[in-house]
This record gives C-alpha cells, structure tokens and sequence, in this order.
C-alpha cells in the first residue's frame, strides 16, 4: 500500500462494506484512482441516494416520493393484511412472487440479543402504533386484522416472531408466519436435516 | 431490486468496481443506505483522494506531495539505476523485498495489442526523455545507466520487455528483467509446466 493519507482512508472506508476485506479494498481504491470517471460517478450516485432516498412514512421502506412509498400510496392493495419484513429489499422478493396484494412493514432487522438489538431497536412501536390507527373509528378503509411475519428462518427471525407472535396475539389479530420447508425443485436427499424436520412438522393435510 | 432511480444508480456505479458483481453491488447499495455514516465516510475520502493525490512529475507513481514523490525526492537512492513496473501498487511491493534502492518509473499499464493499448499510451515517453535529461552534462548526480525492468510475466509483460529491450539498448544502456522461476518456499512437484520451464532456461551459475 502506498503511504499516502487520502489513499488510505479511502482503503479504510472501503473496507467497512460488506464482504469487502483489506487486500479487496485496496484493489478498487486503486482502480479508482486510475478512472476519476468512476469516482466521479460514485460520489454522485452517493450523494443523490442521501439527499433522494428517505424512509417511508408509514412502511419504513425506502422510497424517493415526497412521504410515504408506492406500495403505501397503492389503492389497489388491501389494506387489512400486513406483511412484516425485515430489511426492504424482502419486499422486492415478495413482490415478485406475486403471491401478496396487501401492505408491508419493515422492522430494519431482527432481535437479537448477541448484537445488543432488542424491540425497541427495530420499527415494533410503530407497528403498534399503525395497527391501532388502522382500527380508529371513522375510517373507511377496513382496519389491520391480518399480520404476515416474513421474517427469516434462523435464530434472530424466530426470536422475533415469538415475541410478536405474543403482544400481537394480545390485541385480537390474526398471526401468521411464512412456511418453512423443502423448497420447490430440489432433492430432498440434498436437504439439510432441520429443514426437513420443520417439512415434516409443518406437513399440509391434502 | 426497489424501483427507486437514485438507487439503481448507486448499484450501477457499484457495479463498475472490479470484482463486485450485480448482487454484490446491490448488498452494498443497501448498506450504504441503512448506514448514513458510511455514505459519508466514502463521499469524503473519494473527495479527498481526488483533491489530494496526482503523479508524481518525474516517475508518475502516485503522491500527495506537491510535485515530486517521497521515492524521486529521496536523495540517498542510487541515481544511476530505475527500476520499471506496470502500476503504482508493484513500487510497494519492490520496496518490501528490501532488494533495491534506486529510483523508479511507472508505466501505468502495458503493451496490449488486445486492449489496443501501444507504447504510445504508458509513460515510455517520459522515460526516454527523463534518460535523456539525466545524462545531460553539467548535472551532479550520476546518470542513468542501468534499467530493471520489473514487469509482470504474462503476455503483456512480455509484449512490453521486448519493446523496451529494444529502444533501451539502442541507446546503450543496460537493461535487465527480474528473474522468473520456483516461487521461494515452494514445492516443484506444484509447480507449473511453465514456470519450471522458465526456471530450467534462467538457471543461474553456482
């Protein structure tokens, strides 16, 4: 690495992406250097991302309209069923399923007590907040009274479920969680044995 | 991939880094986006990078300096001998070898029929000039006298070696090339076909 200052701060900022590791990071510092082009490019498309894209309103997904997102803003999609996620780019994946016409929530992570995240750390009081509004008296549109927890299968997406599973279940709505099981195309001889258990235990009747 | 125009910009500016892929591009995008400090950490260092390092006048390695590099400026390296590579980076390597303490000379690339790279895009003309210069009467420190060239050996190396080779030596100089072989550490029955061919060729007289 060349011992020069700017240079080396731009390998450590670099580095701090994810998946980028010091050898990597120094790598495309260089390229940069070579192409002012593309620094050029990178600083813009940075600077239009900060100052463009804000948090919805309503949902917490990104979004560069004024307030709240497109899916927010979609009259077309109904209004009772909530999707709870936990980064917005699982929107993205349930929307191209095409499996979901209603509305989503992003929580901007899990639970999980090894990294210090609790509840209160993630959109949850919002959640609540939204559920309520949803049912105030006057409203036209029908309230929230079914939740969908897309939340991830491992050990910080179960925490969560159980816990909302707990204080949504104490205001009267309906919970659900996405199944877990063998996916579509595969071989269940090249299945790993917890995904086979929870097939096995979540199995449909016919 | 959320339809948000800034975005998607960000991720095709991304994707213009060696190495980083669509999907790769996309994770970091988001993680640009769910840490503010990290957008900003990288908008400053790319500035900084861009306001503060240039080439250096004589040898074209990069510095922060105002004209000349910590290498050009350095009065206790030998004078009379330049060390040739491809990249900025290669200077860093060559120094950690401890090996040699002349000046040096980057090229910025080599020849590359392919890439339609020729000898007229790297530096091979301030090299001829800077030779000239040195040699000039009336200067105090000795001349250049002897050129290493430490260019990669792959095809472009190569490409390069005989082109230099050749207008060097017509200017009578010495020129020699850092020598291939068996990696140090290594084991020859690893070693590949070429490589070995090469160290046979090279053998050097004990």
């Amino acid at each position: 690495m060349l011992r020069i200052g700017a240079l080396e701060r731009l390998v450590h900022q670099l580095n701090r992406l994810p998946g980028v590791g010091p050898k990597t990071a120094q790598r495309l510092a260089y390229q940069i250097l070579r192409e002012p082009d593309l620094s050029t490019g990178l600083q813009e498309a940075l600077i239009a991302v900060r100052e463009s894209i804000h948090q919805c309103n309503v949902c917490f997904s990104y979004t560069d309209e004024p307030s709240i997102c497109r899916y927010c803003a979609d009259h077309a999609r109904r209004t009772d069923v909530l999707c709870i996620v936990e980064e917005p780019s699982d929107i993205v994946r349930i929307e191209s399923s095409g499996a979901f016409r209603g509305r989503y929530h992003v929580l901007h992570g899990a639970i999980s007590p090894l990294d210090n995240i609790g509840p209160d750390d993630l959109k949850i009081r919002e959640l609540l907040e939204r559920i309520e509004e949803s049912r105030a008296v006057g409203d036209v549109t029908p309230g929230i009274s079914e939740i969908i927890l897309a939340l991830d299968p491992d050990l910080e997406g179960d925490t969560t479920v159980l816990y909302l599973a707990k204080v949504l279940g104490e205001r009267g709505l309906k919970v659900t969680r996405i199944a877990s099981g063998v996916p579509l195309g595969s071989d269940i001889d090249y299945v790993d044995d917890r995904t086979l258990g929870r097939a096995l235990e979540n199995r449909v009747e016919l």
